[in-house]
């Protein structure tokens, strides 16, 4: 089955490492969908303005494209626990298409501008769904592993002179993106220095303890 | 983008017409996961057992392959009321992706039975992600009209005799899914007698003010 790409998002992160692991963990990142201008028709988002939630299927363009693996190592479990693959939401699946919530923050001409989006910039997308509680908000389903990790988020401990070096609208974003904790994996090594782009800028720090120091901003 | 079936799905839906709307709705119905020889692998569903609630990515076979239409007339709204695309989630759209939640059974081997898919017999399925309760169950987002249909039910009258020419495990089945109303669109036409196929069997009803009649199954 061939599909093409209906949209792409437009956010400030322009490498995978320090992307949020789920949507809508980033709750204060805001990131615009534009579509391709085949699809480009406000027709086609009419009374999309009455769902507060959407769906988007997309690809994980930097996966890794190799022969099927049936089983991944989530960060989440340390990187050395296998889990089958349809157990996850893995990047490194088949197909590599990605699913993820986010929220519908509102509508600019064709333009949709939702939050909590875990995609990085530029990210191709294949199909946009209204999200509907009545059938899918089912807060007793239970969660295996990754539901564990809900609530999971890191103290801040920062020099606001360094985060007043970001434009204002960005700074409660890099908050939420530092405490989900942006490491690879379970690193726990409170002496090494990790970076990540965000919004054109490189954000420096470490972590011990489970409190993130900002370390600089440039 | 190129994609490829990794599983499909075996139910008692050979036609289109009287496959539930949504997933979810026909609970008590149950369909296989077939896994395709490639990915047809115990390891890749290792830990799935921890989540009681799947997302199946598919195909929507059946939809229309035309040019890109923005608008479409929902059932739901009469068939009538003009709404865009991305504000359903009609068949008719670009790519003909499917998202549907359901609930996954058990495990046999490597195949996976669930119930509550809207998936007609032998459909493809190009992903399968665990459903995550503590990020995906929002049960205050707003769902637009769609929401206003979830306890959507007719009632239903019948002669046990005409019930009992199905397998017993089918019974319950078939009730949920003439619950959900499988008229196409809102027709209301009291004298017209609508069929579909299931399990085998063509099914006969007839619908007037609200109460639905069955009236052979053969």
């Amino acid at each position: 089955m061939i599909i093409k790409p209906i949209a792409h998002i437009e956010n400030d992160f322009t490498k995978k490492f320090g992307i949020p692991r789920q949507s809508r963990i980033a709750k204060s990142l805001l990131s615009k969908i534009v579509f391709e201008d085949e699809f480009n028709d406000r027709n086609a988002l009419r009374g999309i303005e009455e769902y507060s939630h959407l769906w988007l299927i997309w690809e994980f363009t930097e996966a890794q494209k190799d022969k099927f693996s049936p089983t991944v190592r989530p960060p989440r479990l340390g990187g050395n626990t296998r889990v089958g693959v349809f157990a996850t939401r893995s990047p490194n699946r088949p197909n590599n298409l990605g699913l993820s919530l986010v929220k519908l923050e509102r509508v600019e001409n064709t333009v949709l501008v939702v939050s909590g989006a875990d995609l990085m910039n530029s990210t191709p997308i294949y199909d946009i769904k209204p999200y509907l509680p009545g059938f899918e908000a089912i807060p007793d389903a239970k969660g295996g592993f990754a539901d564990n990790y809900t609530d999971y988020t890191l103290k801040i401990t920062f020099d606001q002179k360094l985060l007043c070096k970001l434009p204002k609208e960005k700074r409660a974003p890099l908050l939420d993106i530092l405490a989900s904790d942006p490491r690879p994996s379970y690193q726990n090594d409170p002496e090494r220095i990790y970076g990540f782009e965000y919004a054109g800028f490189e954000v420096k720090f470490k972590v011990e303890d489970n409190i993130l120091t900002l370390i600089d901003i440039m």
